[in-house]
């Protein structure tokens, strides 16, 4: 099969970064793929992994070989990095086509905007939805998109063929890919993502200076450990992403709080009706998303089982 | 090993009063292990499974052959039963010692007290806590408390002896028996485990009913999946839970809200410095948990390998 693109750029190689790197090579879709990053360790480790053909720390050079560029830095990184990319592109004949991983688009499309003058046509803005407990290019797998969410949010201004590839780029990968609105993208992932992570830092946070004492902890069953997991995760990334994504992420905590202030409420006048309905609706929301993760799992293994 | 009681009375056979029946039996604790309930074809299969020696669907007559009575029904069922039984125990000459399971003990208290004039010394208050995914005496299992924790709440009218003997037989399944008062424990399973549940079913109806629309739950990641696992949960239980420790769930909330406005405030104002404290304080509480955890089922592992 002929290499879809020549040279992929990958800004930022960790465990996103690494994976979409390993998942290009494997399937042919660009026949080199380069790394950029500050951390030459990380750049040198992943073309002894066989993750990239090459790396350079001079971010100009990077950019005047690429044809694709991938910004998969952190989120809050990521607008700086669109900011000092943009104007690099901006003198060349033709642009390469620019895309990204970060899990909010609003903010990065400020970004563009107020670098550009207007949406750069040739950058396509995308989240993939995925990820693991472990990072870096160590953890990085040419599979972890397969059966994944990827969704890409274009605007009106975008070029048709840019659009295009980065879709083919994530389809090659394994991915489902899905357009939507920044808007929607944002307000969707406040409430699937950043909200969850908030309400489960807040809970851990109140009980571990909780007046009932240290060893609250040691009382707390399965559930617990389940549904606090996602308090373990980077402090400093979910900073950068609740500054990021910061007015959909408000209207996702007031929500909920209206939410649980109508559950308050029902407790508190005993409505055993209200709170029966309200944990019903839930409990069958939660199984038939429970059902949907299970046929997409198993596509997943299908997916993987199948020749290539 | 002379069994340190004659017979042992289980009242409700469900995964809780069937496992507890299977390590009573097991340990040789209990000489005999009679079941009562209002499922017949619950208490056959029992027999047939060997987790009780035999059944009466009378309580009058099953009391009577009793020198201990496990009340392990659902939380509000085992105050009502606790209202049935403790009257019919009163007319004996020697009282059997009675004990529960359920997840609260304010309201099996009062219960107690309205009926009885007062707390009835040989009436020993506990709850284990463990559960599974899966319910009924099917699911019943002779390890299911090994390395968990129980929690009993005894009072200072308590029978001495009674205490120990409920104490004891505990340390037979092979849990970690701990004492607390009952408002420490009804605050405590409040805020790990009550709390949890409110937040996981709230969260759930909230997006279920978003206008964002059907699909959103197509979007949500592997860390959504573990933080709504628990709004799974049986949607009857949980309200009886909610209506049984009411006012200890009211004051979680209430604390929790609380933590949660602040980190509105601190995501509405921008407060990296804030935001990034909460986060790291919940993520060292979390991971110290998830460390306790581990230990603790390596503890189990090494406890059910060690020959009886």
């Amino acid at each position: 099969m002929t290499a879809r693109i020549d040279t992929t750029l990958i800004i930022g190689l960790g465990l996103i970064g690494g994976s979409l790197a390993r998942a290009l090579r494997s399937s042919g879709f660009s026949r080199r793929v380069l790394g950029f990053g500050h951390r030459e360790a990380s750049l040198a480790r992943g073309v002894e992994l066989g993750v990239i053909d090459d790396y350079s720390l001079d971010l100009e050079q990077a950019l005047a070989a690429a044809d694709l560029v991938v910004i998969a830095t952190p989120t809050l990184v990521a607008a700086q990095m669109l900011e000092r990319v943009l104007p690099l592109l901006k003198a060349r004949d033709s642009m390469p086509i620019v895309t990204d991983v970060a899990s909010v688009k609003g903010n990065l499309q400020q970004a563009a905007v107020a670098t550009w003058g207007a949406m750069p046509p040739r950058l396509i803005l995308g989240h993939p939805i995925a990820g693991s407990e472990r990072s870096g290019v160590e953890a990085s797998r040419a599979d972890l998109f397969v059966s994944h969410r990827v969704i890409l949010t274009p605007v009106p201004e975008n070029d048709l063929e840019a659009l295009s590839l980065v879709r083919d780029m994530w389809h090659r990968t394994g991915a489902e890919v899905v357009d939507m609105s920044v808007a929607a993208h944002d307000a969707v992932l406040a409430a699937t993502s950043h909200l969850p992570h908030m309400l489960a830092y807040a809970l851990v946070d109140a009980l571990a200076q909780s007046p009932l004492g240290d060893d609250i902890f040691r009382f707390a069953a399965g559930g617990f450990r389940d549904f606090t997991r996602i308090a373990s995760s980077d402090p400093v990334m979910w900073r950068d992403i609740a500054i990021a994504n910061r007015s959909a992420l408000l209207k996702a905590i007031d929500q909920f709080s209206e939410h649980l202030a109508q559950l308050r409420d029902a407790v508190a006048t005993e409505d055993a009706e209200s709170m029966l309905q309200t944990f019903s609706r839930a409990k069958q929301a939660r199984d038939e998303f429970a059902t949907m993760l299970q046929a997409r799992s198993q596509a997943a293994d299908q997916h993987l089982a199948e020749p290539k």
